[in-house]
């Protein structure tokens, strides 16, 4: 990719998905858990196509890590409905840059929102990396391909608490499936836990509102997940999970969730 | 869709995927379970187009249900690939048709091929629909949509036979994320689930060379899942899959998958 190219990209990138019907849940709605897959797709691609995608990271002993993502959804995608995600970077600080999205149906009306906070570290010594000192192809920084004008009505994501005495929901052994290309346990597989502890008849009487989620730590297959969670809100729950290694003796958060929701309207 | 806009259709669906990073294991390889949904997808798509897709089947209280499935790769698309599967029916009969598919990369190379067998049920009796009966939009039948002239070179899916003695490797219960559009497991959560009983490292030194899965019975989010395995030869691996449901006082067999793998090149 050349100097040139990558400049001459608009600052907004838009990737089109399809929610595929066995991406979509027993409502025929997409599952929030790929919803949240396809916005970290959109994010790689955006930023692999500038010059700061993993791939090219790994070559520096590098990699994007993130440290927060916030969703809100007015409507879900349905199976069959092609959608769209648009992303953009509007700050980047020296150590941290925020992402924001928006995902449009196929008229290019709003579903909803979402915005997401990613950290760079140094894959050997775990260290967050100055960002002003990453270079893309011929001498851009990130800081080339700011967009700041393009605002979203949500609130910035949360830092999410959860109440001490939160009960334990589920125990959850991770496995092969669990893993992103990074050999860690997917972001998103975290959500799909979560959402898990609720059964398919709640599901369709509840919609997800708003998701806030705040990674902590990382997780490896094999690790024991333990999910404790609280209602909070007559229509709000927060969850923290935990991951305990074979050969740890205690449990390490790993990231902690906060999910509202709305009732759906009665379909039967 | 007008009869002359799907009898003008080619015999033969193309459907293009992409192997999105988020969507890949930790060697890059799209995950075995997202391929098969993606010809799950393919063949929902391919009778979509031509009137007897699930959605339009439902309001005559009418489904496909899966029966057989194998998968031969020479090599799996990976990270960023962009792969197509050309999907069509070369044979029907009264109760079952089949299904094949070839999964060429981008630049038209064949990775991989596949069959499928299907039956269509009354989704209220349970009892199996006569194909000559089913019509589409303006009276035509599956049978106006057969191609038989295109072959493949794989052997068809086989009925799959599990030793007695095999081993009880993992207990699985299932949950809201295993389901799909019907309310049932996913057919391909079978399969993850059963690529789940080996770790990651194993995954590191083996890959796919087919998978045969013969489907035997559907499984309901909260079923426990019980997975049988035994290596029936140095690379092949059986498995036999049970459910029991809260109210089920045994086990019931959902389905039987056999797994050749080829051994990786040393990668590190």
């Amino acid at each position: 990719m050349s100097n040139q190219s990558s400049l001459s990209l608009p600052l907004v990138g838009s990737y089109t998905f399809q929610a595929r019907p066995f991406l979509c849940d027993h409502t025929f709605q997409l599952f929030m858990a790929h919803l949240g897959n396809a916005l970290l797709n959109a994010s790689d691609y955006h930023s692999h196509e500038r010059g700061f995608g993993v791939s090219r990271l790994q070559a520096q002993h590098r990699t994007w890590v993130l440290s927060r993502l916030a969703i809100e959804m007015e409507q879900m995608p349905r199976a069959y409905d092609t959608y769209t995600v648009e992303t953009w970077v509007p700050t980047a600080k020296r150590f941290f840059t925020s992402r924001f999205y928006r995902v449009v149906d196929a008229q290019g009306k709003m579903m909803g929102q979402g915005q997401s906070i990613w950290a760079m570290i140094d894959t050997e010594t775990r260290q967050p990396v100055d960002l002003n000192a990453v270079s893309g192809e011929n001498d851009t920084t990130i800081m080339n391909y700011l967009e700041p004008s393009r605002q979203l009505t949500m609130s910035p994501p949360s830092r999410v608490a959860v109440p001490a005495d939160a009960e334990l929901k589920e125990e959850v052994k991770t496995h092969y499936s669990d893993v992103d290309i990074n050999g860690h346990i997917n972001s998103m597989k975290y959500v799909e836990h979560v959402l898990n502890c609720f059964d398919t008849q709640w599901w369709r009487h509840h919609s997800i509102a708003r998701l806030d989620v705040a990674f902590v730590a990382e997780a490896h297959a094999g690790d024991c997940l333990r999910i404790y969670g609280a209602q909070t809100a007559p229509l709000t729950h927060a969850f923290r999970l935990t991951r305990q290694a074979d050969n740890e003796e205690h449990e390490v958060e790993v990231c902690r969730c906060e999910m509202v929701v709305r009732m759906n309207e009665e379909t039967e």
